[in-house]
Parts: C-alpha cells; sequence; structure tokens
C-alpha cells in the first residue's frame, strides 16, 4: 500500500491562517456583533459586516496577548492593554468569510478565548469564530425538519476498543421504518477528528435545508476519526491509510449497515473527505472499489484517469477546491477524467482558501448529485 | 406557579470546589499518569493513585498562574516557575473521587487549561479533570454493545427557534423496529447544558453496562437543556420554571414520541435532575402528574406528603445527594414518604459531595428501579 507525502496538506494548513478577503477598506464600520461562535452569554469575541474580528480578553496582569489571527504573518493580532486592564484590537484587515480556528498567546503561553466555542483542529481544542457569509442561508439553522446526528461506539477488534463514529440520519428517519438510504462516509482533516464536519461545518444543516428545499434525495453520512494510526501529531509523514483502512472498511461499514436502514450496497455506498480526509478518500477507493462507487476529493487530491483504470468504474468522482487554493489542478483533473469517459465533476469555491467554507460549499455542490444517477 | 429560591444550589455548588476526600497522606506517590479527560496525546494534567491532581502549564513570560481546584479556600493551587517558563504545582491534598471543574488564572485572566477538554459548567466551557475512584467501573467504556446518543433539534414554537436535545437510545435500538421503549426526561444542573449528563456524567455508559449485565430493562433518555428562560447567568433568584416546562411538556415530549420507539404514556415517562434540575423535576411533576409517573430528584432536593397529597400518585420517587451534602434530609423526607403510603427510595453517595461522581452512582442506583413496577 502506498505511503503518501502530506507536506502539501501542511502548506495549504498554514497559509490559510493569514489569508483575508482581498476587499481593501479605509474605514472599519462600528457594526461589530458577538460572533454566532461565542459560547452562550459572551459578547466578545465581534465581526463586523465586513469581515473584521475584534478581539477583548481580560488579564489584567498579562505583558503580552495576541490573538493568531491577522494579517502580517504568523504574529497575528498584538492586542493592547488599556486601564481597566483589559486587551482588545482588532484585525488589521476584512477575513475570508466562513470558519476560522485561531487562539491566543498570553505571556508566551497558549490558550483559548474564553468567549469562543471550541472545536477540534490542529491536534488540540481551539477557539472559532465565524466571519458571516453572503451565502450563509445554506448553513443557517432554519424552522425545518432536521436529521439527528448519532454519537455511536462501534466495536474495532483492530485497534482493541469501542470507537467513536457521528452518523446523520435525515429528516424522518425515526418515522418510516421502511425506509432504507444511501451512505456517504466523509472524512475530516488533519489534526481535526469525527465533530469536524458537524461542528465546523454543519452537514447535518446543509442537508437539513438542501432535503427541504426538495434539492436532494435523503441520505446518511458516517463521520468518524481517520488518524487511526495514532502517529505522533505532527508526523503525516509516517501517515499509513492501512490502520483507518481496516477500521472504516471491516469494522465501521459492517456496524453501520447492521444498525441503520442503509442500502447496503457498493452502488449506493460513497467515500469523500476534506484534505487529509480527500487523500485517504483516494487511497481508500482505489483499494477498495468493490466497497464504494462515489468518490468525493475536498481540496484533498485528484484521480488520474491511469491511477482507476484497473478499477471498477465508479458512478461518480467529484473533485473540488477554494480558489485560493490551486483551481486550474481540480479542474484540469476533471478535464481528463472527463476526456477517458469518467463521470466527474470539478467545484471551485470562490474567494476561499483550505478552510471549511470551502468544504461547507463542496458538500453543498456535491449532495445533490451524489446518488442522482443511482 | 411558585417562583424557587435556588440559593442552596449556589452554596452547594461553590462547596464542591473546595471538597477533598479525608484521607491525609504523609507523602504523594509518583505514580501520576494523564488524566483520561486529557485531549488526545497531553501529558498534563495528571493525577496519581491516591488523587493528587498535578498540573503543568507553559506560560514562559507570565508572573503568576494559579489553578482553582485545590486546598485552603478560593485560593485553590498556585504554580511555580522553572528556568524553563513552565509552571506546575500538584493539589495540596487528595481529591473527591470522580469529576471536576477547573480554570486557570493566568496573570489575572481565567482560561482553560490547554490540556484537558473542556465540559460546559458554571455557564461557560471549563476544563475537567477525572479522579479516578474506587468504582470506576460501572461507567467505564467496556467491550459490550453500545447505545446511540443522538442530537435532536426540535421545533420549539414556544422559543422561536429549534432547540438541542440529546437522545440515549440503548444498544440494539436499531434492529428490532417493533419494541418501544419507556423514557427518561434527565436534566443537567445550573450552568450546565444538556451535554453535561453525556460527557461529565457518562450517562450513556452508565446504561450500556448495567443493560450489558442484565441489571436492567432498557430504556430512552432524553436530556435538554433547562435554562430555557435565558435569565442573565447568574440570577438564578429569578428563576421560574414555566418556560422551561412548555419547552419539555409541550414540545419536546411530543417530539420524542413522534421520532423515537416510547411507550408514550404516563406510566413509562419518568422525570430526573440533578441540583437545578432536581428542583424543575419537582415543579414540573407537581404541575404536571399526568405527564410523568416517576420523580428523580438527584441532590435537588425533597417531596413532601402534603406537596404529593392532590396529585397522582407517582409510580416511583427516587431522591438521592452525597454524604458531604445533606443526606439526612433525603432519608428523612424518604421515610416520610413511605409512613404516608408513597413508593420512596433514598440513597447516598458516600464520601462525595455535590459533584457528578454523586450522580453517576444516583442514576446507577436509580436505573433498575426506574421501570420496575410497571
Amino acid at each position: 500500500m502506498k505511503q503518501y507525502s502530506l507536506i502539501f496538506v501542511f502548506l495549504w494548513t498554514f497559509s490559510s491562517t493569514f489569508c483575508f478577503s482581498q476587499t481593501e477598506s479605509s474605514s472599519i464600520k462600528e457594526d461589530f456583533k458577538p460572533s454566532i461562535t461565542n459560547q452562550p452569554g459572551k459578547e466578545f469575541p465581534q465581526v463586523n459586516s465586513q469581515g473584521y474580528a475584534r478581539f477583548r480578553i481580560e488579564a489584567p496582569q498579562a505583558d503580552s496577548v495576541r490573538v493568531s489571527l491577522g494579517l502580517g504573518g504568523r504574529g497575528g493580532t498584538k492586542l493592547t492593554k488599556n486601564e481597566d486592564g483589559v486587551w482588545t484590537g482588532t484585525t488589521e484587515g476584512p477575513m475570508d468569510e466562513g470558519f476560522h480556528y485561531y487562539h491566543l498567546t498570553v505571556d508566551g503561553g497558549t490558550f483559548n478565548d474564553p468567549g469562543s466555542k471550541n472545536y477540534y483542529g490542529s491536534t488540540r481544542w481551539e477557539s472559532g469564530i465565524e466571519i458571516p457569509a453572503h451565502d450563509q442561508d445554506f448553513y443557517a439553522l432554519k424552522n425545518v425538519p432536521h436529521g439527528h446526528v448519532q454519537q455511536v461506539l462501534f466495536p474495532s477488534p483492530s485497534t482493541g476498543t469501542s470507537r467513536r463514529a457521528f452518523v446523520y440520519t435525515p429528516p424522518g428517519y425515526g418515522k418510516d421504518a421502511s425506509k432504507r438510504y444511501p451512505v456517504l462516509y466523509l472524512q475530516h482533516g488533519w489534526g481535526e477528528d469525527e465533530t469536524a464536519w458537524s461542528n465546523q461545518g454543519h452537514a447535518n444543516l446543509i442537508m437539513d435545508n438542501l432535503i427541504a428545499e426538495g434539492k436532494v434525495e435523503p441520505f446518511i453520512i458516517v463521520m468518524t476519526y481517520g488518524m487511526t494510526n495514532e502517529v505522533k501529531f505532527g508526523g503525516l509523514r509516517d501517515f499509513k491509510v492501512d490502520a483507518f483502512q481496516t477500521v472504516l472498511v471491516d469494522e465501521l461499514v459492517p456496524y453501520v449497515d447492521e444498525n441503520f436502514r442503509t442500502l447496503a450496497d457498493q452502488k449506493h455506498r460513497a467515500m469523500g473527505g476534506l484534505s487529509m480526509g480527500g487523500m485517504e478518500t483516494h487511497s481508500i477507493t482505489l483499494n477498495k472499489p468493490e466497497v464504494f462507487s462515489r468518490y468525493a476529493l475536498l481540496s484533498g487530491g485528484i484521480y488520474t484517469p491511469e491511477e482507476l483504470k484497473d478499477s471498477t468504474k465508479p458512478d461518480l468522482i467529484f473533485i473540488s477546491a477554494g480558489s485560493k487554493e490551486n483551481p486550474d489542478r481540480v479542474t484540469k483533473a476533471v478535464s481528463a477524467l472527463k476526456e477517458a469517459g469518467f463521470n466527474a465533476v470539478s467545484y471551485v469555491s470562490e474567494g476561499t482558501a483550505h478552510e471549511f467554507q470551502t468544504w461547507r460549499r463542496s458538500l453543498y455542490e456535491l449532495a445533490p448529485i451524489l446518488f442522482s444517477n443511482k
């Protein structure tokens, strides 16, 4: 089995930290509101209608407080202390629409913002902030029927434990005991875990809204932890897909087919993933073409016709990236696949980088076509 | 509807911060291990076999780092800095078995420990640490069939939004589409939310283990947010149960009965809660005796025969507390209820205070008898 060098995933990840939208603004609008990613009742951090973020941290005896988000490379945004011992600051420019991880550096120590909720990224629980997007409606919490997100603990003999997965079941799943559904296995990126697609990605709300609008036939989504081989965090060059492939294909898929009303065949089973999850998807679908028939790489590499020539022909290949990543690579790969006779679709998210807004939009584009040619 | 003064809840909550076990130890055993509540791969905080906790925080330029856990009142444990700028310290004494919330004070600012997972308590995401308990086996993750914990978003016209609940469905729920189950509505305490009973309480694992041992007939548990009236955090004296009662009885119960295979009658519906959740249980069961038939107060007050004389007679009343709270009040209340002809059961958790170990044990005692006299 191949060992992939994932250095470009690192590059993507680091680059996203200082990606700002191109809009230059001479004045900052004073219409700041608490971020929707704040903890209940917390007034800060705040965001304004232009995409600026403002922070407020109480640490009266501290000498230095920085926020990792900001212009100008790794320095982020330096906060300044007022006479009450409260540190405040605003990003130098507007930020990309969508979700961003961040943390504080307080007198040299790394801490989270006590105002924000936490999200698992970079192999730790990080602070998160949401910059309102012009298209945020598609992942908004609306008054529509909602699916459930089920935490399951499935037996994993290969790793000697019960492992966690989250399973999205569409609205009405509990009502009609005869209906069966296709399944998408959807993976997170490096340093994230099985909570990412729900918490950061709002995969459940994207599906709820698409289903309510009649744009997609309901399907199940399964999300589990993909860094199964427990490499020391950061050692991605040693990453091998074998351990995860065993957990996914030999342990999780049978558990899901036994405990959920799935259409339990290759035709109705898809795999996708973002970033490192895309690389896992690439490896596992090529290793196990008899298990999955629909493949999706979200900022996670490409397929070539040559790689696929000995496989069962997949029913769909979806490849996407943000316009601030390497969109040409995606569109060229899809053109080559089409020329070779594959059902391939590309998607480029405008104005976004290697970040969750790209992947939310990718899922929104993918879902309606994923099982449409059953 | 009555308005309750919940001041004693505050007293209980504050007292739990500096409750230590009575064991005096002349020497600290150097068998410290990472706490099981740590983030993946994090070496600190650590706990030893006696119940001491040791902390390690990197903050090289800080002047002061304290941990809110510790002997000696509000000061907690003061850490000291070594030449590498790393702060370390150990609690002055062993701590109570079980789960504890805590936070850091770094140069006057409140932050979480970057090594620990976070748990919603005190109306914020706090750090948590687990002191291994002599009886931890009953809530351990074991190789047994596991139920699912489903996140649901249910429509709430009274509050104008979709509200979140978690629903524990027992092992095998997805396999036998004909089986129906009784339901326990189980509430968290003040400052916590609907995640508490799973994350801090391990309610799902307690049930999984009891079911695997054949000690309990499977039932469903529903957990939702109980501070519905959105009082400014801390203003518990203004707390009224009305808004929450509407959400629970008029909105959540019908949603659960429609979307899950419940035994949808009063006989098979229980309500319980810890601390403030017990007070809510007390109020709502007295207001709506036609909805629930089994009541459980976990460190959350008592019932008197007088309060119940005009109600439908409940099938079970369960009242518990830690031995470090006011256990006599619990046992006396249950004696009085029994004398008046009620099916009442008391439970006192030995050596624990107003904290989750008391409530884990209470659920473990409650579950086997909750629906046993159907």
